[in-house]
């Protein structure tokens, strides 16, 4: 029995950590791991986190199973199982969702830590088919909403064509009006239309949000619009007439999800199915807006963009923590090599080990701080929407929302899936076996990189947002000024740029202070370098179109994601060294933020010396001896800092990952649990009775 | 029909490629496409893996089937009989292999060009489990040889245990020699020594080569030794007594391989398996050995250790090429944006996509050379210690080769897997569809990153190499000279440190030997860096082991990757400069040649500025207007260059990436073949009827 916690709150929050090889590094550690559990999640989120857990933990439903034995139609039911029995439970509770919109992103790392097929299914019928509903539609489309709750509708949300994801403006499923009927005449030209990649659409959906190039009798198209359209009898999941609907087949991860496809051939639906909120038709096929000006109307569409691109960070987050936990806990325990022949030392203790791992586990928190930082400025802008507040203010913090949700994610998806990459290498053999989890890991988080707007893509948005701050400057005289203050510091740009490094010691290095001025100086240079590209790419004659294409590599794209590097090291900073931190946490928070900061900033080490911020050999050496030097300091803390952030083993579900640390013994159990381990091969007649004739087929090469 | 080849070749060996979407491409391309292929694998390669691929492609055994429905059973059971059709083929034909030992390069790049568990399959048995018998057995030995080949035997090659991969010093599995009974009796001591991942061992071997520490009656332990041990009946399959053998489960990639391992409970076998090249036992119990030095014992095994990294670049080249090649005949047919609204282009015309994939094309092409030359120099260096002639220079060519192939694996290995990563990104959703490959790709070439030495393990051979004769030079006045010259200009790195780059515009990158020159000076750079960097380490009171640990991060690691680096770019410098190439062909692969040399020194940009090679702006600048600069001029002719390295569409096996370019209509024929794609799902009565009560089991919380 451990003693209770210096806080007093009760033992139902913690699970005691078993005894084992673990141990060791536990008692080394700086602070107290319940302590920073509770001050980093906080009591709440805790609470709601654990009933969670227990849920799945004592459930047979969500009792592991070797994966090698399911095929794709079992796990897409057994997935579908858990998505019944997830409304069962009632995790998405929806008077709950909207008090806190916090406990959203818990229960979707919670069933995400557990499996991202399963959180897929849910979030996909509950959260983005229920949002499109809820945002785009009016009052008369809410009932849909319930019949979520009841399951007499599954529904799914259909964007992305077969032949175009990114251009949305190009979708060319269409929308015909005919007043004759009063109904909308949903059809898809060809299959290079067809709706594709549609999460749920596969097996399981019955509605589905189809978007659609509107068009009236007159023969006017009026863009895109969102329709309720269903697609499959919910008495029978067979489709409805006029619209073939299938499954793309086995994806590289995310299987016990049904993604589809689906062809409309002149499919009639009720006038009343286009969700209205930004355009609607009347019975005599006039179309009506509430919007007078369009900017206005792509504003408030932004905040609905947002909400997928700041959920992603959050699940890449998940992925990260769940893969630097299983490395870490790894690392601990497996020993090789070692001072003496005899001797052999946890791979922890190699410098070049702690180097791989820890500024993976440091990347872990400051972007789980991003995330939940970006969530409630979210959250805060649309309250302030729905209490009726649109006005100019909200327009702004919308496009600065935009500007990082649209960063962020492409930095957390990539972050997350070089970290995992590096996890399931630093694990080496075991690291490559389907049972420690790390494939499934690489696999389920890869399409963070791609959905929601490709991350390349993505990263415009952000250096767009930049430049047009910075030619409002040059054109009007506006000052750089954001409501989160996040572009702020750019005022003074003509200053920073001036600034060198004066620095000479590591010392300069050890708190995040340091790097973060290097950053400021990193965007200042960028911004005015991608400015001067685009303008002398124009002045050479190039269109806007050529131009911009011509200006993403080494500029506009290094822009975004430095831009964005600075934001979370600066948000983890300010958090880390905020008077709320409890003094015995405050130095391995400083550490983790410093070493996040220093270990982004190395990237750009080139960039900072080409621009003359940096000069001479020790600027470079200096920050290398810091990241170093703060790997050192963190090594004994990681197995502390990394049960903070693991979920319960039965989550985790990656035997070399265990909170026992009993590696190899964990291991041999989950192998012999798998099927046929020991059993010859049904086909051992193969061998045993058909011997080839070697080379009894050369004569018909 | 196309017009007879230029050099007069015979039809046989090319085969059309269909008109379609790509045909635009193919036509701007700036050379013949037929004399490149014939230029880069010369006619009997061409003529030897064209017949290779065409038994393939008439075999119906090797036809595809959806993998998404081979249970994990059945891939195995495939394999396994693709694997006994090999041998009809007599693609392992001893004769052939002895004669030309390239053409066993070639064997292994189209079978893993077709499937990478079937290769392995192959690999392990006739030549891992083979060469094992033969280059560290005798006479008495080769008997087994030819059973592999009758099929009487099937061999695994058992080195790794559970708890020891990278140290294999350490490797606790005992064969104690029982004079009484003139046997060896090989045990595990715990299933921490248990033999693991070892492939074949799974479900098929019938024999292993076991490594175990050799102790003798008296008590003496004389290290590591192989011993063949039959595992499995071969009448039956069953295990023989005393070996518990089984099967390790599912893997992240490569699972028509079954992966096993073994634990022997005081397993006899005959004095005579002990495989006795280097080390026997007399029926008396008396150890001995024809080998007087260890140095040179050791020595004599680095060769055996090169062949499986220098076969594991090419593997690694394979799967860059087939990623290279779906990716890139994908961005040359999707199109998305435009100009103008109504217009788009094809992905691969935007500078951003081309900067992503062109850099791989290269790389796949200045690696293959590598794989090739690498192949080449070590075949010469068997063929010397086969003919005797082991003396003091085979032995600076073996140290000299072992370094090449230390770093070149790791090098190989990492550009494929973030070649193959970028290339599964570039191609969006559509990249994340299991039909299309990359995901297979990824996750086949993963273990190239682990297997035969962690990555990072082996760069510190290639690192203590330079290390070394820096030491010789420094301490006995010795030349920096090698066999192979690779080491060679090192002789001049007081001169070469003291050089600055003083070129000023693009144009001088525009030929590798731009950048050759600077990786010679970053090579002696951090050489002396890492050379102070351990001698500082050492002065402040560090032991060896400390010393050389804390040397890896920044200084020795990259100074082998950078060595590496140019040694590749060097040597394809050398053979795109040499004048065998024709005229025609020259300006698409010197371009080749530039493009991989700059975009690799790129990385390493902050060192050339750090130390002083590089000031001012405009170094890093021109450089990377270079690397755009040649991707623009690549790009028109990258399809072509595809058609060079992929294989027939039935062997590259992904719809986005055929030959004819028809995305969207080969994206749909495949998916409609997959199972069940319209049919509703098994289990539409769990939604139909079975419906769930929202918050029904809220209580149980």
């Amino acid at each position: 029995m451990m003693a209770p916690s210096p806080e007093g709150s009760d033992d139902v929050l913690w699970s005691d950590l078993p005894k084992g090889p673990l141990s060791v590094y536990r008692e080394r550690a700086s602070f107290s791991c319940r302590e920073l559990l509770l001050f980093w999640e906080g009591e709440d989120v805790l609470r709601f986190k654990k009933m969670i857990f227990s849920a799945l933990e004592n459930d047979p439903l969500f009792a592991r199973s070797p994966s090698a034995n399911l095929s794709l139609e079992k796990y897409r039911e057994l997935t579908f199982l858990r998505c019944k029995r997830v409304f069962e439970y009632d995790f998405f509770n929806m008077e709950n969702l909207l008090q806190s919109p916090m406990s959203v992103l818990s229960v979707i790392q919670c069933l995400g830590m557990f499996d991202w097929s399963l959180a897929a299914k849910c979030v996909l019928n509950v959260l983005v088919f229920g949002t499109a509903i809820y945002s785009s539609g009016s009052q008369r489309h809410f009932k849909y909403i319930e019949k979520i709750y009841t399951m007499e509708i599954f529904g799914c949300f259909a964007l992305t064509e077969v032949s175009h994801g990114s251009n949305t403006k190009a979708i060319r499923t269409t929308a015909h009006y005919d007043p004759a009927t009063e109904e909308f005449i949903i059809h898809s030209p060809d299959f290079e239309a067809a709706k594709f990649w549609v999460g749920n659409m596969g097996k399981t959906a019955t509605h589905a949000v189809v978007f659609a190039q509107l068009h009236m009798p007159g023969g006017q198209c009026h863009g895109l619009h969102a329709f309720l359209v269903q697609i499959r009898d919910p008495k029978t999941l067979l489709p409805m007439p006029g619209v073939m609907v299938g499954d793309i087949g086995k994806k590289l991860g995310q299987n016990g999800l049904d993604n589809g496809f689906a062809m409309f051939h002149k499919v009639r639906i009720p006038r009343q199915n286009l969700l209205n909120r930004t355009g609607d038709v009347t019975p005599e096929g006039t179309y009506v807006t509430p919007f007078k000006d369009v900017r206005q109307r792509f504003g408030a569409s932004l905040g609905t963009l947002s909400w997928g691109r700041i959920a992603i960070i959050g699940m890449s987050v998940v992925n990260l923590k769940l893969a630097v936990s299983i490395a870490l806990r790894f690392s601990a325990t497996r020993c090789q090599f070692g001072p003496t022949e005899e001797e052999e030392i946890p791979v922890l203790e190699y410098q070049l080990q702690q180097w791989r791992l820890l500024p993976y586990l440091a990347a872990a928190y400051a972007l789980d701080h991003l995330s939940k930082s970006l969530f409630i400025d979210l959250s805060r802008l649309q309250q302030d929407l729905r209490r009726g507040d649109g006005g100019t203010a909200q327009a702004e913090l919308g496009r600065e929302i935009h500007a990082l949700a649209s960063a962020g994610k492409p930095l957390a998806s990539w972050t997350a899936q070089q970290g995992i990459q590096e996890c399931r290498e630093a694990c080496g053999g075991h690291g490559y076996l389907a049972m420690n989890r790390l494939g499934d890991l690489r696999n389920d988080n890869d399409p963070n990189c791609t959905y929601e707007g490709d991350n390349n893509v993505l990263l415009q948005q952000t250096s767009n947002y930049l430049l047009g701050l910075l030619e409002h400057r040059l054109q009007d005289g506006a000052r750089f000024k954001s409501p989160l203050k996040t572009v702020d510091f750019l005022e003074a740009y003509p200053t920073i740029l001036g600034q060198k490094f004066t620095g000479s010691s590591m010392a300069d290095w050890l708190d995040s202070s340091g790097p973060l001025v290097a950053y400021q100086w990193l965007v200042c240079y960028l911004l005015q370098e991608s400015h001067q590209k685009l303008n002398q790419e124009k002045r050479s004659g190039s269109s806007d179109f050529e131009a911009r294409n011509n200006s993403q590599v080494y500029y506009c794209r290094s822009l975004a994601l430095a831009f964005m590097e600075l934001i979370v090291a600066q948000r983890f900073h300010e958090f880390t060294h905020g008077p709320g931190v409890p003094p015995s946490l405050r130095a391995v928070l400083e550490r983790l933020s410093a070493l996040y900061a220093l270990w982004s900033l190395n990237q750009h080490v080139a960039v900072l010396y080409r621009g003359g911020y940096f000069s001479g050999e020790q600027a470079g050496k200096t920050m290398e001896d810091a990241i170093l030097h703060l790997c050192a300091q963190l090594k004994d803390d990681a197995v502390a800092l990394v049960d903070v952030i693991a979920p319960p083993d039965s989550v985790l579900n990656s035997p070399i990952g265990r909170a026992d640390g009993e590696l190899y013994k964990n291991l041999w159990n989950a192998m012999l649990q798998e099927s046929r381990v020991l059993e010859r091969a049904s086909w051992w007649p193969e061998f045993a009775v058909n011997k080839p004739v070697d080379g009894s087929l050369k004569a018909k090469l």
